[in-house]
């Protein structure tokens, strides 16, 4: 493709999103696809001469759209919004462009030195503790999701109580514990099954009933058991903003404990981390500043395409003693030199995309004002949509509601609700997903979609009312 | 951004990239920026209020581009070229436009079934094996990257001989051996290290000193002296074409030895893999029927930007035994009915990204035909690069170079050869890197950046030869 095709094709490219953007709360938010229906209209070889680049657009209308739940639909209140925006697609458009492949600052400075900074602009975005800056021992890195984040911390983790033992011999049997809530994302036990612990490894802590955050008693009572008994607490997981109701956990508690015990502290901030934007929102981080490392996603709340995980750490030593091997046809003077961050060491990939040009886009386009209106903006209607299942005697609120995220249920029970949740689905008007809380079923009303307005909310509460009866 | 605003902005953004394209031979391809520099000229301080794209795009060329090393250089010679291509690009656009989240089937239909269709339209491209494609047992994902494959071809390894025992009571300690050659790319050794066998449990099988290959019969003796003292050999890894010298594995006698202990047979073609879209290089494919795995990175030379790291298994069952685990949050009909994939249970992360629609853009736009000319070109332009440094006294050939990377170096010596690639990149006019060859430093010549052309490996040699003088 030349230059001239690619602008010409590009501007088409470009037209397309802004018309799919304009148009989509006009599609069913949840795909009505049948499994099979999208291969079936594909033709079932690769083409052996090449196609001009409208022929792909067609079929992203023909083929693909009636395939594609849309999160960017405004009424999309499922899982958690991951929410894009036009400066996150576009800084991303321009790293495909470079194409440049960071895994060591040599091979393009620009790209370890803009992530590192923009790291730096969102801790201070977020009033994180001084540790996780890259001023000191510490510093940020983008990871694909929170998953890879629990996974590193883990190896961070496993790394420093052994004393970097585990790199040539391995982890052994039994000999590492790890701790989390019974509400912790599953991220925890998939990283301890990847790095050879095996799910046995995870005490699932009990949580509280009426916060829903794990209780530190509890968690003191196994640590120390497993102390006692010659196995080494490696990790705790603390979690801001559990998947199934945004309970907070006591980091603050949970760091004594992991301090104490020479445990690493993660702390999974996944969806709610980003709310801390705005000051009224950061007692979520209370504690923090005990942490040895911290995960957040802007690809969730604050506004920038997937995939962008933020991931700092208070001490870069462990996590590169845990992920870096030199092979020589990596070696290079300024990597030599000690002076620079590679960030290939700070992950499971070698290779590594320009991801902080969208999320330092993103930044630079909202400004600090307009990312604290976006939170605001989710949980005031959250907090309005609340008030609106608290006022109506069939439904009931199933979990505390600080942030953007609102659990509820009919108080005739989970098959009631299940059934509500499938009309609405169906109905292609708007999308929710379900959880599990005290042992009943409840629906999950996650708001933080960059289109989202009041009227999508009301709409939603509405169509759930009248589905109710 | 309103989408007015993203039309205008996005044109702009597209008229960024056209003429980065057109004009980047003009500037030097490693940056010479010092470390320090990037961030020097970045403000310390995120901003408070918003500012226009355009800002962005004049920080783009005055502070990024100099810090840039530039990938799609047409005399970026160094590693492996990581060549996009406007259809790519634009395929890309397309998935951060969509912004759709595909870790189930559900959350989106088209963005799984357009991967896994892809997929194998690609084993078709490359004439892969039929335990491949997803009619049977087996299928394809996108990984990020070649590490993550290794990674995940491990686990599945583990899974199935220890009859998914590992995935509670974790690896225990010395029980799994890995077996790779010395010239085995590093994210293998990485690999172990993550999934907790510790470095110790890889074997580095030595090679043939004339085809730099695995030597079959040092690893038969190692996995049978393992399997004598009751460890269980876990993985084999083959590689087509080592990073270093572009080395081919015996991957057929490879095969007969991992089915005759059990152990599961990955094969990482990251880099030369792709080649085999023309049938004249299929030869180095011979043996993969035998695969449990198979790994190749249309990031790196089928003009697909990063990252599109293309993994198929021939039993899907291990892998996802591996590495699923399903929450409450996650249940839905369709997983539950078995008919559909979810890609989330094939690799490390939850979310994923759309990244099919890249590589479905790149075959649409070249077809079989274009991807076998890009090819066949890079393999052209080594061979006739081989002849010159073949012709000239003064320098020799380290390694064979039936495909698109050329080794060679200064007869005269390791610092001869190094003080010529120092004096070479520091220029500005071309880009290559180092590996050592039977412990001799040798220079690599990886050829097949998607603007490459005859001229540019002229210079290149010319600059070389002047400046070996």
């Amino acid at each position: 493709m030349s230059p001239d095709e690619f602008r010409e094709y590009g501007r088409m490219a470009v037209d397309w999103i802004a018309d799919y953007l304009e148009q989509v709360e006009s599609r069913p938010v949840l795909s009505p696809a049948e499994p099979g229906a999208v291969r079936a209209a594909l033709p079932a070889d690769p083409p052996e001469r090449g196609e001009p680049f409208d022929a792909l657009l067609r079929d992203m209308d023909d083929i693909v759209l009636p395939g594609i739940t849309h999160w960017q639909h405004p009424s999309f209140f499922a899982y958690f919004p991951a929410n894009a925006s036009g400066p996150a697609i576009l800084g991303d458009l321009l790293a495909s462009g470079l194409g440049v492949q960071g895994m060591l600052w040599a091979t393009s400075p620009a790209a370890t030195e803009l992530e590192t900074h923009v790291l730096d602009w969102l801790a201070t975005l977020l009033d994180l503790p001084e540790q996780f800056r890259s001023s000191g021992t510490g510093g940020g890195v983008i990871q694909h999701t929170a998953s890879d984040s629990a996974l590193v911390a883990l190896l961070a983790g496993l790394h420093r109580v052994s004393g970097g033992a585990t790199e040539r011999a391995g982890v052994g049997s039994g000999s590492y514990a790890v701790y989390a809530s019974t509400q912790t994302h599953s991220s925890v036990e998939k990283a301890c099954r990847i790095a050879g612990l095996g799910a046995d490894a995870v005490r699932k802590i009990d949580i509280d009933p009426t916060t829903l955050s794990m209780n530190p008693t509890l968690l003191r009572e196994a640590v120390e058991h497993d102390a006692r008994r010659g196995v080494t607490p490696t990790l705790i997981v603390g979690t801001i903003g559990t998947t199934g109701t945004g309970a907070v956990d006591p980091i603050h508690d949970l760091g004594e404990i992991a301090h104490e015990h020479g445990a690493w502290l993660h702390v999974d901030a996944a969806w709610a981390g980003v709310a801390a934007v705005a000051p009224e929102f950061r007692w979520i981080n209370d504690g923090v500043e005990l942490a040895d490392s911290y995960d957040t996603n802007p690809h969730k709340w604050l506004l920038t395409n997937f995939d962008c995980s933020t991931f700092w750490v208070a001490d870069r030593a462990p996590l590169i003693g845990a992920l870096s091997i030199l092979p020589e046809y990596l070696r290079n003077a300024a990597t030599e030199s000690g002076d620079v961050i590679d960030y290939r060491d700070w992950h499971v990939p070698l290779g590594r995309r320009f991801r902080a040009l969208k999320l330092w886009s993103v930044i630079r386009w909202y400004g600090a004002e307009g990312l604290r209106d976006h939170v605001r903006n989710g949980v005031a209607l959250a907090q309005e949509f609340a008030s609106w299942v608290e006022a109506d005697d069939r439904f009931e609120l199933a979990a505390p509601h600080e942030l953007a995220l609102v659990t509820f249920r009919l108080k005739s029970g989970d098959d009631a609700s299940r059934a509500l949740m499938d009309v609405v689905n169906t109905s292609g008007r708007m999308y929710l997903t379900h959880t599990v809380v005290d042992g009943r079923l409840a629906l999950r009303m996650a708001i933080g979609a960059t289109s989202t307005e009041l009227r999508h909310v009301r709409a939603a509460w509405e169509l759930l009312r009248d589905s109710a009866t």
